[in-house]
C-alpha cells in the first residue's frame, strides 16, 4: 500500500482478476451451499484487521450522497462537479458517487430504453472526467455494442486524470420487488480493480454486495446469485467502493450495515459505500452513505436524509449506537418523500380534504413539515352524515397547524344530484352508491380547487384501509400523491403521537387520534361496522402482505378463521382500485404500487 | 420414426443432449455473429423436407387452444381433461396446452411468489396425470429445491402413461415490454427430447423459439439471447412443441408465423404450437394454435380469438392465405378483450357515458358486441357546453344499438357546484377548472349509475388524449377498463368506418364520424384548439412511442419542430394521469401500461 498524502495521483491500471461465466450454476452452487451454512459474520477469513489498517496516514473519502432528477444530466454533472471541488478542498482522495448518478439517479426505468438520452449522458461523462480536481468514481449507464442481451450497463466509470480511465458493469441485477434491472441492463461478468491515487480500489454497485447466498441468507431481501462479486475483489483491494441507489424502508438502515460490514469482513477490506438520497416518485432514499471497515464497525457520513458530501477520514471514530427512533425515521421519511415529490414534478402547493379523522390530520401536519404550512390549502366538505366535532376537529387541527382552510359543504350538492339520478336509483334502498356519492363530491372539489390554486392534490388514505378496499375510487383516493398509503392504521396513530410528543402541543388534535374511526358516509357509522378491530386487521394484513403468509398459515398462527378469509377476499377483489391509486410512499418491505404486480382478472 | 397409429405408447425418456453454462457469452458469440448475416429463411441446413416426413401415416396433434383464469387451477384441470378426451376421440395422438396452463395460464404475475399455490397447481398436475386419455404437454409452474435464484421454472411437463414422465425449464426468459419472467423464473440451462408415443419430441416454451439472434434480427421484439434452443434440438427430434402465452398485437400473426416457421426450418422438424386465447387484464392472446411444417408453412388450427381443442393431421394442407383484415382483426381483439375482463372479473354489466363523439360511440358499439344490448347502459350528461347535435347524435347511437340510456343533465349541478367553490373562484377566470369541473361531475354520475347497477364503467378514452394528456383524471378517465386506449384517433374513425361497413347500416352515427372532434368543455371548442390535426399528431406519437424515435430524428423525417417538441413535452408531463389509469386493452407494439415504464418525476 502506497500513501500520497493527499495529492492523488494519476496512476491507473484495469485488473481483471479472472473471468467466470456468469451463470454457470455447477461451478458455485458447491461452493454457495458450503457458505451458506455459516452466518454473515462467521464468513471472515482470518481475524478482522482490528488496527483498521490505515492509521496514522489514512485516507479521506468523500461520499456524495446525491439527490438528483431523474433524467437531468446537466444538472447531474453540474452538482458532482460542484461536489468534487468541495471534496477536493477538504482534502479527499477520492469521491465517490451513487449508482446512475450521471444520468439523474434511479430509476430511470424504460428512459433508459432512449439511446439518445443513454449517449448524451455518456458524453457528458467523458466531457466532466477533464475538469475534475480529484479522482471521481461515478455510477452512470454505460452504452455497449449492440449484441446479445441489452446494449447498456449499469456501469461506474472511474474519472481520474483527465479521462475516464476504466469502467466496470454491475453484476448482480437485482429483478425482484420495486427492480427490473434485468429488464435493462447487460450483467458484467468480471471484478474490477482500479488504481487510484495508489490505492487499489474494487469496484462494485449497490446489489453486488448484496448477495444473500454469502450474508447467512437471514435478510429475507434479494436473492441469492450464482456469481460473488465481494469473494472475487477479497484480498485483492486496500478498499473497495459501493456506488448505490438503495431503498429506504422500515430497519433498512441497520440491515444495510450489517450488509455492507460483513462484505467488508469478507473482501478485507473498507467498503466506501455512497448512496442517493431523497424521493423518486413513490421509493425513498435515505443515503446514510458512510465507510464500513475491515472490522465490520461503521464510520458515518452527512448521517440520512440529507444531501451533500460527507468527508470520511479512514482513521476516524467508528459510529457505535444506530440511534433513529422508529416514528422520527419515518417522520423524515415521509417529508422528505412529500418534498421531493413536489420539488421534482414542479408543484409548489399541496391540497387535501381534511375530515376531522386521524389519517387527513397526520397528512396536512407531514405536508406542513415538508413544504411549509402557506403551501398547503385545507378543505373542509361537512356533508349529511358528518358530525359536528369533525368540523370542529378539522378547524382545530387547520388552525394548530396554521394552514389555510376552506369549509365547502357538500350537502346541497348530494341532493341535487340524488335528484338528477332518480332515474335510476329510484324505488332502490341506500346503499354504497349513495355513500360513494358523497365521498366522489367530496373528491370534484379537492380536484375543482387544486386546478384553480395550480396545486396538486395529496390523498389520505392509510395502507389498512388501500388493502381492504375501504376507499372510494375518484373520490377520497383522488390525489398525485398517497403519503400514508403504506402506514397501516396502528402506525398513523403512533406517529401522530410521536408528532405531538415532539412538538409539545397538539398538532394533532388528540381529539383525531382518540375516536372511533369513520368514514361517515352514513348515520352513526364506525370502520369497525364493516372492518375487524384495526390492531387484528393489521396484524393479518401484515402476515398476509409483507411476511406472505398463506391464508392456513394465519390461521395456524392463531387468527380468526373466518376473519383472516373475509380479509384476504378484500384485498384479493379490491386490485382494481390500487391499479389506479396515486403513487405510494413506499416505507416497507411491501408498499401498494411498482414492487406488488397483482392481476386484477383471476380466481378469488 | 416409428408410428403406433393412433394408439399412445408409454415409453419415455429424457434426453439431455449436451448441457451448457447458459450466459457463457464466450462460447457463443461467434456462433451468433455468424447466424445474424443471414436472414431467417437462410438458416435451414440442407434443403427443407419437402414431402413433410409424416404421410402417409402422420399423427395427428391436438392443440388446446385455452381461455384460462389466473390462479384457478381447478378450472384448469377440469378443462385440460375435458379437451383430452375430446382430442383421444378425435383419434390424435398427443395434446399440447399454453404456457402456465395448469396455473390458469399467463402472466400470473406475482401470484406466483406464493408457494401455496405453486405448490397446489404442481400436485393437481401429478393428480390430472392419473386419469389422461392421451399423452398431454403441459404449461405449468414447477416448484424447485431452494437454492440459487428463484425457486420456481417456467415448466413443461409430460403427462403420459399416469404420471409426470419429465419436466423442461424454459430457457430464454423475456424481460422485456409486459413480460417480467426473470423477476420469477429460474431459467433452464438444457435442452430435453422426450420419447412420446414413438415419437422423439423436443420441448420448448414460448420464447424459447422467439431467439432474434437466429431469426434475422430484423423482427424488432424480443431479444438477442446467448442460448438458442432451437439449435439445440435441430436435427435431434421428429416433432417440437411449444406450449405459449403470446400476447397480441396489430400484425402478430403474421410475425409469429414467420417466426415459428423459420424455427421449424432450422430444427428440421415440424413445431406444433399451442397458443393461448382471450383476454388476461390489458393482454389479449389471439390463440392461433397451429403447426408449422419442416418447410416453414403454416397448419391453421381453431384460427384466432376462439377457445376450444384443434386436431391438426400432420398430412393436412397447409395454409397459404392469412385472411384477416386490419380493422376486423382489431374488432375481434377488443370484443374479446372486453367479454373477458367483464367474465374474468365477475362484472355483467357495463355503463359509460355516451357524449355524441365518436369515441365512446365506438366504445359502447364495442360493448354491446362483446356483452349484448342489454348489459349496457349509456348515460347523455350534457351541460352547460353541450350543443343539440351532441345529444341527438348520443341518442341515434342508442337506438341503433339498441341500448338503454338515460339522459342526466349536469347544468344544475355544474352551476351549484360554483358556487360552492365560490370562496376559492371568485376573482378568477374560466379556465382548466371550470372545465374538468364538468367532465368530473359526469365521472360522478357514471359511478353513481355503476354503483347501483352493480355495472363496471368504461373509459371511452383513445390514445391520442391520453398520451397527450387530452383527458380528465378522475372524469372521462373513470372507469375499471379502456378499451380503445391503445387507439389513435385516426384508427378510432376506421374502425367505426368498419363496423357500420359491415352492419350495412349506421351503427355508429356518420355524424358522429364526420364532424369535428369537441370535449364540449367550454364555448365552441374543438380539440384541435389545443392538439395539432389528428394526422399530424398520430404521426409523431406513432413514432415516438411505438418506433422509439427521439425529437431529432422526428424532426428530421420531416415533422415541424415546434410541434414535434410541444407534443412530447404534453406526453412528458403527463405520466402522472396515465399511472392511474384503467387498464388499455393492448393491441400496438407499445401500449400504456404494464409494458411501458415512465418515471413520474423527472427533467422534461
Amino acid at each position: 500500500m502506497k500513501w500520497e498524502g493527499n495529492e492523488y495521483v494519476v496512476d491507473v491500471e484495469v485488473e481483471a482478476i479472472h473471468r467466470r461465466p456468469g451463470f454457470a450454476a455447477d461451478i458455485h452452487d458447491q461452493k454457495a451451499d458450503s457458505r451458506e451454512r455459516g452466518s454473515a459474520f462467521c464468513l471472515v477469513d482470518g481475524p478482522a484487521d482490528s488496527t483498521n489498517a490505515m492509521k496514522p496516514s489514512a485516507p479521506k473519502i468523500a461520499l456524495h450522497q446525491a439527490n438528483p432528477l431523474i433524467a437531468d444530466v446537466v444538472g447531474a454533472m453540474r452538482s458532482i462537479r460542484t461536489a468534487a471541488v468541495q471534496a477536493a478542498a477538504a482534502g479527499a482522495t477520492l469521491m465517490v458517487c451513487p449508482e446512475l448518478a450521471a444520468i439523474g439517479g434511479y430509476p430511470p426505468r424504460d428512459l433508459l430504453e432512449r439511446r439518445y438520452l443513454v449517449e448524451a449522458q455518456w458524453q457528458a461523462v467523458n466531457e466532466l472526467a477533464k475538469d475534475l480536481p480529484l479522482p471521481v468514481v461515478l455510477g452512470c449507464v454505460e452504452p455497449l455494442e449492440p449484441g446479445l442481451g441489452p446494449d447498456i450497463a449499469n456501469a461506474v466509470a472511474v474519472l481520474d486524470g483527465g479521462q475516464v480511465t476504466a469502467t466496470y458493469h454491475k453484476r448482480l441485477l437485482p429483478t425482484y420487488d420495486v427492480f427490473d434491472e434485468r429488464r435493462y441492463f447487460r450483467p458484467g461478468m468480471t471484478p474490477a480493480v482500479v488504481t487510484i491515487a495508489g490505492l487499489r480500489v474494487g469496484l462494485t454497485v449497490c446489489e453486488d454486495i448484496w448477495n444473500e447466498a454469502f450474508v447467512g441468507g437471514s435478510l429475507g431481501l434479494g436473492l441469492r446469485y450464482h456469481q460473488d462479486p465481494v469473494g472475487d475483489l477479497a484480498g485483492q483491494c486496500d478498499l473497495i467502493v459501493n456506488c448505490s441507489a438503495s431503498p429506504y424502508h422500515l430497519g433498512k438502515s441497520a440491515t444495510r450495515r450489517r450488509v455492507v460490514g460483513a462484505a467488508a469482513r469478507r473482501a478485507r477490506c473498507p467498503i466506501a459505500y455512497a448512496n442517493q438520497v431523497g424521493g423518486q416518485d413513490e421509493l425513498l432514499f435515505d443515503g446514510d452513505s458512510g465507510v464500513a471497515l475491515t472490522d465490520g464497525r461503521w464510520l458515518a457520513g452527512l448521517g440520512r436524509w440529507q444531501e451533500g458530501v460527507a468527508i470520511i477520514d479512514l482513521a476516524g471514530t467508528p459510529q457505535v449506537e444506530f440511534p433513529q427512533p422508529v416514528e422520527a425515521d419515518l417522520h423524515a421519511a415521509l417529508v422528505a418523500g412529500i418534498r421531493d415529490y413536489c420539488r421534482k414534478t414542479g408543484q409548489t402547493k399541496v391540497v387535501l380534504g381534511l375530515s376531522g379523522g386521524i389519517d387527513s390530520a397526520l397528512v396536512a401536519a407531514l405536508a406542513v413539515d415538508a413544504l411549509g404550512p402557506d403551501a398547503v390549502t385545507g378543505l373542509l366538505m361537512p356533508g349529511p352524515y358528518s358530525s359536528a366535532g369533525s368540523v370542529n376537529d378539522a378547524v382545530a387541527l387547520a388552525e394548530a397547524l396554521g394552514l389555510r382552510h376552506h369549509i365547502l359543504g357538500i350537502s346541497e350538492a348530494n341532493r341535487l344530484m340524488l335528484g338528477t339520478l332518480e332515474p335510476v336509483f329510484v324505488g332502490t334502498p341506500f346503499g354504497l352508491a349513495e355513500e360513494n356519492l358523497q365521498s366522489r363530491l367530496r373528491g370534484v372539489l379537492v380536484m375543482a380547487v387544486a386546478n384553480k390554486l395550480g396545486a396538486m392534490a395529496l390523498t389520505t388514505g392509510n395502507k389498512s384501509e388501500l388493502a381492504t378496499g375501504y376507499c372510494t375510487i375518484y373520490g377520497d383516493m383522488n390525489g398525485g400523491l398517497a403519503p400514508i398509503g403504506d402506514l397501516y392504521k396502528t402506525r398513523i396513530w403512533a406517529l401522530s403521537r410521536h408528532l405531538n410528543a415532539v412538538a409539545g402541543r397538539e398538532r394533532i388534535p388528540v381529539a383525531s387520534i382518540d375516536k372511533a374511526p369513520s368514514a361517515e358516509l352514513r348515520e352513526n357509522q364506525t370502520d369497525q361496522d364493516s372492518l375487524p378491530p384495526y390492531d387484528e386487521l393489521d396484524r393479518i394484513l401484515t402476515g398476509f402482505l409483507e411476511a406472505g403468509l398463506s391464508p392456513d398459515e394465519l390461521i395456524t398462527r392463531g387468527e380468526d378463521p373466518a376473519t383472516v378469509r373475509r380479509i384476504i377476499r378484500l384485498v384479493e377483489v379490491t386490485e382494481f382500485k390500487r391499479r389506479q391509486s396515486a403513487p405510494v410512499l413506499r416505507v416497507s418491505t411491501k408498499a401498494f404500487g411498482v414492487g406488488r404486480r397483482i392481476p386484477i382478472a383471476r380466481k378469488f
